[in-house]
């Protein structure tokens, strides 16, 4: 193998709303695994569940009772994929298919593999971070009969061994993928490339994964049909406005305790991240300050009653920076510096470019680790700003996502991974697709009971005054 | 003449934010009007204005200064245009244009032909509905030179006989045509279809309008290239979501003074208009019910905090009932007749289908004009419901749209003529198209001034680091 | 009579929201009028009622129908009032009250006589204002055997003689006082003090009024007790905060057309009255700057998100000026010096002090009325501000007031009469009471029906617990 | 000594703003304890400070770095208190108070401390609730010379033990008492009543405490004069309405993570506690329900939008219940029955009496603890309920107070204590008395420098006009 720079803890980064974890829920987790702390390495142990079965790799099988609550926890809010396996229970529409995963092992992950299993596939999973797994949910994974390689905090070596024990297996070849990040299709892609010849299609959920896959489609190697999950409109509209509508305050409460009534903030980009911030902060009382490139988010910044400024204008009064471009150094030393003591500096955005936290770590700078994710970084006349993460994520840091947010995009890969497996010979080529319209609106319909919301049925005639299908879909593609 | 229904009428009624005019302006207008009021028909009359020209149709040239004031009034909010005219004064990018139009006859209508005179353009007008014409402002454009043939009350003959003498004169010929509601076009395909030779394109900015462009692209017989002005981004997001959040306050207000505090609302659809009234209800302090077909934007409804109702469900209860669905018998008798005492219902979405008016039109009940705008129908056991503007739209009927809101779509027509008129050979072929994305985000930029906000310029390096040029496109055309 | 000036003018301009009536309704009514529009002085025309009664003075007799489907509407939106009625079907808690009445005579006041007669009274009623009377009203309550003295555009002389007519009848003696503005007590404190003797209390609702009271009091010369309704919970709340919450928004709407979104607003005062604008302007997408004299208001400021700054800080770049402070000068000719081009100026707050209006009264500045209630003030620069209602207040001049908050006031009125009328011997002194906060809380509930909301009761055992008696009152006196 | 049962628990209950200490300090704090762990009670250890004085007892005089570390974090948002101390570099307003305290004892208490000293005062403090003491912040005290007897844990014994040895000490005699639920005033009044000689005065901020000192004074057995601070206004608007709107959402989301858009959120009880709650929520996109008593806040809340219902109407739909009532059994064992599965229930209000816990304690119920403070109570067919905090206040014990708000109480109390101790004599009797609104206003303004927020000035012509002296107080004492 080519000493290949495993792309996990980038792909982590740049999808800000792959199933995260809590800080609480770690240090639970942490709670439990301490009691069983032992220092050898999983892949030094030899493990079976209770019914005999060693197809895995895990820290702790004994674990598995925590990690079954975890995931009956996480059943609840997902009443989406618990619909699925109900409708399912008859049909089996995966029924032959072999998955294999690469994901973040949160207890949403599990409900998702459980359900996929109902529907009949059979499932090989890894972590897609070497930090992110929930080693309790692992073990309950496995003692479950999942093969899971898997736990929280792999070696690089141990990452790409575990994605490798997945895929090579003596009998089994995998006829599907869902990738988080584009390492295991890599990984496919290097090794086992014959495997392709079986394989129906790859479902994948990131920003970093789906770039990589429409590069493949663009050098004409992509040689399976992908499906591009990121881009789908519930994805964008309820990962990116309404979890950082939440996600914002929690995760500035948990680090910082800050008030929210009467700050100056500015935010930093005004594409869903920035408007679901934004709609935050200014509903508890700050005076929120936005800067745009894009004229277009700039007069929606202003009609919904911002102040559209360049970050010179306010950098010296405001006591919160946040950050939702995509784009790189957009706070820069040059504003830090002029930043009032005690500013808060954090970014929602996109990986960690977007504050140039590497400017800050000069000789006459000293940083201060005040508490968990966040430090004081402390100017030669006392000056003291709050950097939290470390310029990383917050929200993947320092909050949690709410579980109905997660059910959203769970739901939308296993309805993408049955359209790939069932979709007649020709439907999909060599390319990356988007979920159709239709299937989207599926998975929006199958969120809706969980606020007893009733939806209103086109008449015939109405239908036909419209030019509509009475099943939908309803809105162009393009509508947002 | 083949016995042409004019779609004057339909069109007003389809495209809801076309130029519109307030109720008091029109009253004050009217209140000029009457002063001159005489009952000649226009077309008896021989006016010439104050430099000895007579190449116009209106109702009285004596209103010229009142309706300069009017258009110096709305040159205020129109600051695009303006910047328009200040930046061609060295280019002339209209020189040799000759634009004929067919629009809403208003005082912003006269700030844009008035721009694109400034940009070099000859011009000759007609109205696009019967009704809208705005008279003391069709007496200072003839004032200042251009030939207008409109006036308000026109009948269904003058309607055409307007648009005919704005096509058919000696000795010139249109090279561009600028319409609203697709009569214009309509006409010079039946009548003069020799003239589509010279002319360079169609700017089209109605649904009606388009529509019709695409069945015309569909079936082959679309013989120049058209621009659809109706979809372009801002419209969307202006005309509608923002726009409706203000009228549906101020449309409520002037019929009916209804306190909005703790009022009972459902709303019918939730799409940018739905949205809209949502958002200002909610905020005033009303409790808003949302019915909706479609799956998508029924889970971003309960995501903002609406209940997701069938219209069955809270009809009895509710004291505004809203419709936005772009559908037509919504609310039918049989909820008519279930609503309480007092119930206000009126429509903002499309034409006047919407609310099933004509099932109200029955021997047992009784309607009773109580304002302009307004009728109590009253059943038999004293139950009176509130219809506003007999089901038509209500802001085109009973409320002002901001001039700032036009600006945008006038500025967008202005732009689109100078695209189509000065693009290369081959650029457009004989088929509809949008707007370029980067105009889209030019006519945002014209109007940021206006907030006194200020755009962030990518650096080089952050420019290259996203893959974007420095002056846009910044979004994918599909971004909403 | 010595030559007094009367209050009529300043009162309705120092008790904000005392009953109002809508710019439109005027018009309606105006239009009514005209037919019958003859010059003759209701005071030289002798006129009957159809029952053949002639005690009262009014313009015309013959509005009476439409006078009463103006009052059939009110009645809708005033259900405590209605309930009263009900409630006192058996019992005739006024029996034998002779009440004598000075207000505005609207739709609304006409349902307040109706049901006290209904109650058991009797009345005779004159204006507190020479302009606010409408008409119609006024000959429905006279066909209805009301002895009503009023008309709208009475002289000085004739508003005397009015309130004469009322007080001064052979074989007749009020033996209750309903003022708004003072001006019919201090009629008969200066002509018939005599009357007192009988006279068993006042009722005042306006800021005036009161004022005079305490004064009178104060002197030791107050001679009947008297009830303050203006200070009542329920007044400052909905007569202030909800009510501005809404008017602010129709007021401008309906004289400027202003669009609010993305408009710097400063708002001068943060008390009930700001603060309602406020909310009202930022919930719209406005940005919103307050200044404030007294630091804890200031602090609600902050903490609810607005930027408190001193008005030279912006007065250059805010689009809209609103006075809210109860304070004179707070607008001076140095601010509106240095206001932009477009501003809009007006008050919401006091009486018409606020803006220094005399101060643009200068030779170098040209006044242009633009509409009704709206003038153009332009600079020798071409500068111009737009001006409402040349600095009175905004909501009683080009809004209107829901009748839902008029109701509130009224019921408020009638219980005050009731309380007055039937208290036993001692209970008042010759003082100024505020309501009891248990009729506070009865006014209240009798508005709840409307909303269809359902108050929840104390248990005998939670009603200990909290020391409360089970039917009220539920706050101590203060609360607000 | 009787035996006594100590307030402690009860008053940090019943006073739910008093200083608090957030999960995250508590836990950091531990684990740094922890590393101290020993077992030996502080009264069986000598330990000196630094400077070799003894006169305290603490947990562990070792962690005194780390605390100073916390109490300049709390620095930098209190800054009325550093303000206090700079004006009083010069004049020593409490030169020869001696003050002994019974507070929380958190950074912000040591802020408050700090400044008192600096004023001139002698200090020495004890706790006033046995588990609330910051041992790192105490070791800081003590290390600053401080007599402080408090540490994280001590039995009922030791919380009486250490208040005796503040007050208890030969040849040093308290002047002022600063009490936070009455037990250090009860305990003098018990032990050494003779005190009260040289006592010029108590400050009290809690419910329970302020409670105490009414019966006392209607018993005529207060014999010094005492400041109520729990009901200024600064208070009673910033501890409950604007501190609420921000820990309801900190509490339930570092509890359960919930998601807050689209659920469905009763709030029984429309005070300034649930206030705070309902707009919060409202804003986060909740659907929110109002159950209240007063028929006045029960139309505040339909006019804010909120339907109001009864308990029972809402309560087999809801997603969370909250209370903040002040009442006893509020949520019963009946309603807790008929909650839907994964109900969440907690309780913002007053003591723990809100939510009959009780009555969950039976042996069909199962009681599971999921999360610290989170326990799930489950019913024989499965059902879950998400029982926060045992029904404690879930500010109290599950969310953070912001330091900004508790500066505001602490100010207040610096006040009282300077007004008192600087009092001519005869201004104060003994009595309990409210803050002067003069002071109120004065600790509102000197909050204001953190909003950057810059106050008016009246002119004299306008104070004159207003009748207010130009330094306040501006409103009478019932403003809210």
């Amino acid at each position: 193998m080519d000493k290949q720079v495993p792309l996990c803890a980038v792909a982590c980064m740049s999808c800000p709303l792959t199933p995260l974890f809590s800080v609480l829920l770690t240090l639970l987790a942490a709670s439990y695994t301490d009691s069983s702390d032992d220092e050898t390495s999983p892949r030094d142990k030899q493990q079976k569940n209770s019914k005999g079965n060693g197809d895995f790799c895990i820290k702790n099988i004994k674990q598995a009772d925590f990690g079954r609550r975890e995931i009956e926890i996480a059943e609840q809010e997902m009443p989406a994929l618990m619909a699925l396996r109900k409708r399912a229970q008859g049909e089996k529409p995966l029924a032959g298919a072999k998955v294999v995963g690469c994901t973040h092992i949160t207890a949403q992950t599990a409900v998702l593999m459980e359900t996929l299993s109902a529907l009949g596939a059979q499932c090989r999973w890894a972590a897609c971070n070497i930090y992110s797994t929930q080693n309790e949910v692992a073990a309950a994974l496995a003692e479950g009969g999942f093969s899971v390689f898997a736990w929280k905090g792999e070696s690089e070596d141990d990452f790409w061994w575990c994605i490798d024990r997945c895929v090579n297996l003596e009998g089994w070849q995998p006829n599907m993928i869902l990738d988080d990040g584009g390492d295991l299709t890599h990984w496919i892609y290097k090794k086992y490339p014959n495997m392709f010849k079986k394989i129906k299609g790859i479902v994948e959920e990131s920003v970093t994964g789906v770039h990589r896959l429409y590069q493949l489609s663009k050098a004409g190697k992509l040689c399976v049909p992908a499906m591009n999950v990121n881009d789908s409109v519930t994805k964008q509209k309820f990962d990116n406005l309404y979890c950082c509508r939440e996600s914002i305050l929690d995760g500035l409460k948990r680090t910082t305790d800050v008030m929210f009534g009467g700050k100056q903030v500015v935010v930093c980009g005004y594409g869903e991240v920035g408007k679901g911030c934004c709609a935050a902060l200014k509903a508890m009382g700050s005076i929120v300050y936005v800067t745009e490139i894009d004229p277009i988010c700039a007069l929606q910044a202003c009609m919904d009653g911002f102040r559209l400024v360049k970050l010179s204008e306010v950098i010296r009064q405001v006591d919160i920076v946040i950050t939702c471009t995509g784009n790189k150094n957009v706070v820069v030393r040059e504003y830090l510096d002029r930043m009032k003591n005690g500013c808060i500096v954090c970014n929602m955005g996109h990986s960690n470019t977007e504050i140039d936290v590497a400017s800050l770590r000069t000789p006459e700078l000293t940083w201060e680790r005040v508490r968990s994710q966040v430090d004081h970084v402390i100017w030669p006349d006392g000056k003291r700003i709050v950097l939290l993460a470390e310029g990383r994520l917050l929200n993947l840091s320092c909050s949690t996502v709410p579980t109905f947010v997660l059910s959203i995009t769970a739901t939308t890969q296993a309805l993408a991974l049955i359209e790939l497996y069932n979709a007649p010979e020709g439907r999909y080529k060599q390319d990356v697709y988007l979920l159709p319209k239709k299937m989207d609106e599926y998975v929006a319909s199958l969120h809706l009971p969980t606020f007893d919301a009733h939806l209103t049925e086109l008449s015939d005639e109405q239908a036909k005054y419209l030019g509509l299908n009475k099943n939908g879909p309803f809105k162009p593609n393009y509508y947002r």
